[in-house]
């Protein structure tokens, strides 16, 4: 019977022996993906490029190649983060040949719409922009910033702008190293104005302003605003202010706070550049008063470079960011080893208890931590 | 006659051979330190304490024992390190039983004289007080804080009070960490009122606040002052804000700055200790106002005790220390390894001179530092 069930219609039932009975041989269930897609997506992974491919991409403006370089970049793998560090390396020679603009305010400042009517008029004059973000909070909102692009219709269109969310993974450390490292990387690839936005929310807009040219904070109009929103620390880094929605009948009110917010710069120390902040007003929506933004981070850009500081001031910079990746490291390799890891919450534990001083706590850990590099 | 040459008057003219000629024996030098303090001082270098000796004698309230042990605390070298390490831990559960109050103001806002007034009223209520300090300056001015004693005439001969300067060597945070544990022993030592004093130049605060349960700023009133001087950052930590020199023509002109720090006050967010800061003036030099300040930190004591954010904030802080020492050690193994030291100033300048990313510079001297340690 066994070599009978061997035959293709192998159901036990159209055995000779159970004569009468038939039963039909069902269809295959088709397969759930187009096997052709597969196949494709199959290559496609197949396709690794070299550093090589990536730097000849990236210097040619190809923006796919552009974007895979900083998936990598983003990547906490530590292969991919090698072959980043090497693309990096490489485009470092032909970075630094744009104007680098930070964007700042609360939240419902508008600075997505303002992103939008500035950046459509920075690619009019010919300009190739990069837009690029810092969210420390990306994490928990699984990146609200520049995640919407349907917030930035017209410029994520635009053949001359090209717009790449916050990384969402990490410490905003971490985060903020990765966008400066992105930021070399489309300096690379062309594009001469960088925009680099965040939220107006204090740590992060210390990161951002360790990277930029020029410091903008987008403020609006309104009851107690003025003085409410600001954090001194924020206004102080700003080389120019603006007041969004100067429009319908918010014009006089933001009028009103331009005055206001002139009044309060000037109780401020001089800025080591020379440049006195300016206060503006504009409005994203009928587009008033963006030009005159623009034209103001040239004219801060050739007193700048006139002076000197703007040169200084971009060496200051990456000194800055040698010695923040540095300790970004230390921490990161420090929690993120398995000995500390395992210790950790209990030391706490016992600090929170008042059952050990922070201090011996703090120095045991380090101890396992050092113990356990050394036996590698 | 070398027989002769050695009588007593060992003078080769006194040998009869020269007879006629006379000469007298002079007097020896006396030793140029006295040879009895030479010898006590030699005993008291011998004494050594054993840790049982430090923790007993600072449980005992011996200040000579508290001020040698907080040498300690402050050596770099690691014995003393080591010692000191155990005797916090060892004091650690008789402290924590003090109100600590941490003083800012910028210069010249008459800090000195403002505690010297206040530590006489603290201590005529029958309370102990000791004064610590935290000067990120000092290693510069080699410790201009408290260092002059004289500005504190009387409170430095108080019974009850005890004073000690700014630790002066090292970074903020190391200094930071000194005064932290100083802080443990000096309440161990029964002192149940630790003014902590720092300078209003920002970063030094944010280290005071994270160790004090009350933040008092002193102001003085003048013009352009009330806004020009003010840190945002600064006084939103402040749980009291007091214009100092409130006395003669000055009156009428602190109660107006008053008046405006209180307006300002109520443009901040409310504080998660559900306390809204109190803003005062008082005089050193006529000592009025001082009594409501105590009473008002005595009233801040109690509100927080009863609504749980006494113990919450110090459960925190101890948090907060223990991974700002964790953080700070790594940095000052990493920068005082010979390895790194060697090269750090050289990827430094090829950083700056755009020869190499400061990503790479940082990955390469961290590679060094770690092979180096492997390699012990």
């Amino acid at each position: 019977m066994s070599d009978k069930l061997k035959n293709k219609n192998s159901h036990i039932e159209n055995d000779p022996t159970y004569k009468g009975l038939q039963v039909n041989s069902g269809i295959s269930q088709p397969p759930s993906i187009n096997p052709k897609i597969l196949e494709r997506l199959k290559k496609a992974k197949r396709k690794k490029y070299s550093v090589d491919d990536y730097v000849k991409g990236i210097l040619n403006g190809d923006r796919a190649i552009l974007s895979q370089a900083i998936t990598l970049i983003e990547s906490s793998k530590f292969e991919h983060q090698k072959v980043a560090q090497d693309i990096i390396e490489r485009c470092l020679p032909y970075s630094g040949k744009s104007v680098r603009i930070g964007i700042t305010g609360v939240p419902g400042a508008g600075k997505s719409t303002f992103i939008e009517a500035f950046g459509k008029h920075v690619t009019s004059q010919g300009n190739h922009l990069a837009v690029l973000a810092i969210d420390p909070s990306s994490e928990r909102s699984k990146g609200s910033i520049l995640g919407d692009k349907t917030r930035m219709e017209e410029l994520s269109v635009d053949a001359h702008a090209y717009i790449r969310p916050s990384p969402s993974a990490g410490s905003l450390g971490g985060v903020a190293r990765k966008t400066r490292e992105s930021l070399i990387l489309c300096e690379a690839a062309g594009f001469d104005t960088i925009l680099i936005e965040t939220v107006g929310v204090g740590q992060s807009e210390t990161a951002v302003h360790s990277m930029v040219d020029f410091f903008l904070l987008i403020k609006i109009a309104g009851a107690g605003d003025e003085l409410q929103g600001i954090k001194r620390g924020i206004m102080e880094m700003a080389d120019a202010i603006s007041i969004n929605k100067a429009d319908g009948n918010n014009i006089h009110k933001a009028q009103l706070a331009r005055v206001q917010f002139q009044n309060a710069l000037h109780l401020f120390p001089p800025s080591p550049s020379g440049w006195t902040p300016k206060v503006l007003t504009c409005s994203s929506v009928e587009k008033t008063g963006i030009d005159i933004i623009w034209n103001t981070i040239m004219d801060y850009c050739s007193h700048t470079q006139q002076n000197g500081y703007f040169d200084q001031r971009r060496s200051e910079q990456a000194k800055y960011w040698m010695y923040e990746t540095i300790n970004e490291q230390l921490r990161d390799g420090f929690y993120h080893q398995d000995a500390v890891k395992k210790q950790v919450a209990d030391f706490e534990e016992k600090v929170l208890n008042d059952e050990m001083s922070s201090f011996v706590a703090a120095f045991k850990l380090l101890n396992t931590y050092f113990d356990e590099i050394k036996k590698k």
